[in-house]
């Protein structure tokens, strides 16, 4: 199995925000991601300090939803960048990784 | 607290798929790695480009779900050539990381 | 958009442990983590090489859940040194990576 450096990212946003949705279909129409996957977490809390109380899952509208993706260190570069005014500072954390190609 | 290192492997699969079963059972039984967790995303699209969308989750057979685990760089390694046949290339990222010992 | 680095820690646990809501409210209280979020795994065995079924999620108390934060590499440091009595050896990885600033 041979494999290739690429590099992974994870944004942390919260549902309420509404970004989701939006940041899914522009990594998918536009920027062509090779995969995304999105999770919700059960609790948390972020900046504000705020905690998002774990409950009912689809009662909440505040639970921290994170949207992953991986792909060559080039093309993550120059879609971070084109995402540079929409994700807040903080909320994305990137680190190399290799594939299995 | 001293650290060691591993190497973490994350396995992007779908539900629909039917390989996860067997997979951690192989996992488990066969390749006795330390630890493996499940997680089912509530959203994503692979290399095909279809969204699997949101909705009830245990309606939907297509979401994506990613097994994770971590263990010694030499053990991870011989699981991944024992891997090499099962998994699509692209769908296994492996990265180093510290764990406390 | 400018990085600076970051060490992201993920702690695995299971939901039966009890451990879950002191280690965030400690977190939140006392360690000021710029934020945390909490994952529920649908699956998963430890150390112990049980497993831990998938089912009906709100029914198992064995599930393992995965509490992920980041914050400077100094700051994680000392956080790590005061879980230290805690979490059981091997539940918590770290590794490098970066974060818009």
């Amino acid at each position: 199995m041979n494999y290739e450096t690429v590099t992974i990212v994870r944004i942390y946003l919260t549902e309420g925000e509404g970004q989701v949705d939006n940041l899914i279909k522009r990594l998918h129409d536009w920027e062509k991601v090779r995969g995304v996957t999105v999770f919700r977490g059960i609790q948390g809390f972020g900046e504000d300090g705020v905690m998002h109380p774990a409950g009912m899952i689809d009662l909440s509208i505040n639970l921290p939803v994170v949207i992953e993706f991986y792909d060559s260190p080039d093309k993550v570069e120059s879609i971070l960048e084109h995402l540079d005014d929409q994700i807040k500072p903080g909320h994305i954390v990137r680190w190399s990784a290799e594939v299995n190609v």
